[in-house]
């Protein structure tokens, strides 16, 4: 696509630092840049290298700088670029930033580079929208993610299957061509089996998603038991911070409070919630069901309890809410049981004293991993949201075959899941939402 | 100098944004990165050239970047250097140092790259220093100072100067070797000439410290004036805040109140006082104790002034307290004052209905431009006491020869010179001097 404007923008953090990257990029950007810049002839330089020179605002010079040369198509954009390298100060940056504006260029909206690296062709959406996952990944596991999906990740893979159905598409669509006659250039069974294919790499990603989100958002651990089982101080120990208020009396928690934590390169969520019990008393009450919804919503569930007795209001409270939740026993207090009482089938922790936490971070770590079994993880909504539909269309299509319906039908239905596969890759986009993907971004991204 | 370590730091700030670089330098920047960094083989790229590929932490990419690679001595600290320009994220910048570290980095101090470049001769210490006042420079002014610092500035002036006052030491400690015979080797005349000129040179940079001091931190302005004068409206109407406390009771301000404001690229300091007057209330005339000091100490005093009666009674403070101010007498509230009374010979304004007000912001930069009729400013203490003192030992040596005092003590007059002198440029540097300057600096800088 060739855009008309040449843009600028920051493209490191703003603040105090030794260095700042602006960054410039569009048809004019050689043109533009070599009017302020003192040192070589930036139209005869050599693509891929870095000169030191001195940008001036008139007479005056404004900065000792080095800029890094692009030449299309060899860029981020695919377009002409150059990246300047000035002292890191506000006040340099936004003289800069006026030079070049003054000059002919415009300053960048939020993800423009990006959007312009997708338009041409250089990322699909899925790896652009990588980008921003990248960024703001700050555990191990959501960057791990974030990096396989810019580099390609599930997305390659859809494409193909994607062409295969189109060219299906085409066949079945060309049969409507000629309408009353009886023919059928679309082999049912080849179709048949390449959309069990599709929907055998679909389905899995739909299933990661829960996972996937977990891992970006923090894997919600919902801390049950009774009153006064001990909860917050688990909560404090795990967060290291006195985040709940702790204290003897029973029922103490009210809200659910919630932090997370990155243990071993995974982010959890941990969820402290009001002890489980019967109360007449209507905060309490209100506090209870939110425990309970903690619970369902939860990926893992540490029951924690210290006495028998409270074990066993545990163990029915899972048969009054059943579900297919992991589920971590954890028993509370061991400084102050009797040994008699200490279970061996439960992981024993002092909260307050710190014992067992490592126990329990292991235990943790090893039910996420049995979560995330797979290789290919999404983790952004809109993609379950398409797959989801595109899943639903193609299982329309193989009942369609099954009924043997009429080719305009199937065609029909063909299309719709076209249209989601394509919205995951963008093959398929509309501006409305080009501008919330990039939207989102930083500026200079 | 030879530095064996090789370091690493991140040079943009902390923070997200679209990118971030890491700087690497010294010998073994390129086998450390070249380790790596999967794309080319960095140790047969071209310097100053910009390559694409990804960093590896063992087997996992951590990223996709860019490294623009330089080799000694045409880098800026003049060793072999490469910067890795990662996306803008902290979490893949911490595991990128970590990464270096693992290879044989080492974490670089702050202001490490800069002293190294002042001790492998690429700048100068005052040229160094002139690159932390650069970052922090907020206003047009106070960046034109520390570029032109930055480039060389005075100190390149003074090294020329120096050496030939070296010349003439020498030459002198020459004639102190052959005793008691009567020889002299350094013309007399020309010594003298010598230190007229520099002197020529350093009295103009001592006398342009307290503006160039005031340019960066910004101009002392002092608002003064009887109570209820208007002050503290005047000192919120030029910040376009709600600083002060403002209320129609005389005395309301008694602390020293103060704020800078840029105007036209220029700091100002804006100091609002107690009002003057005779008072038996002890907080009240601590207050106006500390008016009096800040009229002192400011650069310009803006006398606030309604009625004659409180113009007659600043005249008679001027009286008081003379001083070689820059005054600029304003006339507030003409907004309810009758005609008659309002002076053509002060600037009218009207705080509360900002009126008035550009004329004011207009005579303020033209005092400033009156106070900085020189080309080149200093800005730096450090820089100030030792020209200072370096003029003093000159003058020392002056009057020796005037005395014909003998080689010996001319000797040491010129060498205490010379030292001073040495200290700005950093021919003469120590170990807690360096550490002083550069320890200031941010890391990656």
């Amino acid at each position: 696509m060739d855009f008309k404007e040449t843009i600028c923008a920051l493209a490191t953090p703003q603040g105090v630092g030794a260095l700042a990257i602006v960054r410039v990029a569009g048809p004019n950007t050689f043109e533009i840049v070599n009017k302020i810049f003192k040192g070589k002839n930036l139209l005869k330089v050599k693509p891929n290298t870095v000169h030191f020179g001195r940008i001036m605002d008139g007479e005056v010079t404004l900065d000792e700088v080095l800029v890094s040369v692009f030449k299309a198509p060899h860029s981020f954009t695919k377009e002409d670029a150059i990246e300047i390298s000035t002292h890191g100060s506000d006040y340099i940056v936004r003289r800069l930033l006026r030079v070049l504006i003054k000059n002919g260029c415009q300053m960048a909206q939020p993800g423009e580079f990006t959007q312009r690296a997708f338009l041409n062709g250089q990322l699909d959406l899925a790896q652009a929208e990588a980008v921003a996952d990248l960024i703001a990944a700050d555990s191990e596991a959501a960057h791990q993610i974030a990096i396989n999906q810019l580099r390609g990740g599930f997305s390659k893979k859809l494409e193909i299957l994607r062409e295969e159905l189109i060219n299906f598409a085409s066949l079945v669509e060309l049969e409507l061509d000629f309408g009353e006659e009886d023919v059928e250039f679309a082999d049912r069974d080849d179709l048949k089996s390449l959309i069990i294919k599709i929907q055998g790499q679909i389905n899995p990603l739909i299933d990661s998603f829960e996972h996937g989100n977990a891992i970006k958002e923090g894997v919600p651990v919902a801390i049950i038991g009774a009153p006064n089982a001990g909860k917050s101080t688990l909560l404090n120990t795990l967060l290291n911070e006195e985040k709940a208020i702790v204290t003897d009396i029973a029922g103490t928690t009210r809200d659910v409070i919630e932090d997370t934590v990155i243990i071993e390169g995974r982010k959890f969520r941990f969820i402290d919630t009001a002890g489980i019990r019967e109360t007449t008393d209507v905060i309490e009450s209100m506090g209870i069901e939110r425990s309970i919804k903690a619970m369902q919503a939860a990926q893992i569930i540490v029951f924690l309890f210290d006495t028998e007795e409270n074990r066993l209001f545990l163990e029915k409270l899972l048969v009054q809410y059943p579900g297919s939740k992991s589920i971590l026993w954890v028993q509370n207090k061991i400084d102050i049981l009797p040994e008699e009482e200490i279970r061996k089938d439960a992981i024993a922790i002092s909260a307050k004293n710190q014992t067992g936490i490592e126990a329990l971070s292991k235990a943790l770590i090893e039910t996420t991993k049995q979560l995330s079994s797979q290789d290919t993880t999404i983790t952004n909504l809109r993609h379950f949201e398409h797959l989801t539909k595109a899943n639903e269309a193609l299982t329309e299509v193989l009942e369609g075959l099954d009924m043997g319906i009429t080719g305009d039908f199937l065609a029909q239905d063909i299309r719709l899941s076209l249209h989601h596969l394509g919205e995951i890759t963008g093959q398929i986009t509309t501006n409305d939402l080009l501008a919330n993907i990039f939207g989102k971004f930083c500026i200079g991204k």
